[in-house]
């Protein structure tokens, strides 16, 4: 069964609050030389079936409409070799 | 600046509410022939400095005792081309 990944990410103009919690809790833990952190979504599809055009763009509308807010989320779709 | 991106996702023996609850959500929007869905969290870290093995050492280390619970979760730390 073919896998798709769509990892979706806060765009970067947007505040991420989750990101610069574990961004300033680095240096109190002993990890120094990280600028930035950015924390978002991973989702991983098991798809029934050919994973040919058509289902990837199925999957592209999901991620779009469902899986991603596109208003402040930024989202990409991929085959998981 | 190197970008390495740090994937955690429950392990596959961990039920993933989360995940279901999304491929639960699809057919009635939809969207037919997703057999699985897993959801799990994406860290874009900035690294400053040379991404060398040391440094990537200190990321792996970072992933495995702060960004992910590997009692129930799995990651991967890879850089971001």
């Amino acid at each position: 069964m073919a896998r798709v990944v769509v990892d979706v990410m806060l765009k970067p103009e947007i505040l991420d609050p989750q990101g610069q919690a574990v961004h300033r809790a680095l240096p109190r833990l002993g990890f120094e030389g990280i600028a930035d952190v950015r924390q978002g979504k991973r989702f991983e599809l098991e798809v029934e079936g050919p994973l040919d055009d058509a289902a990837l763009a199925r999957i592209h509308e999901m991620a779009e409409t469902f899986l991603a807010n596109t208003v402040i989320e930024d989202f990409t779709v991929r085959v998981d070799s």
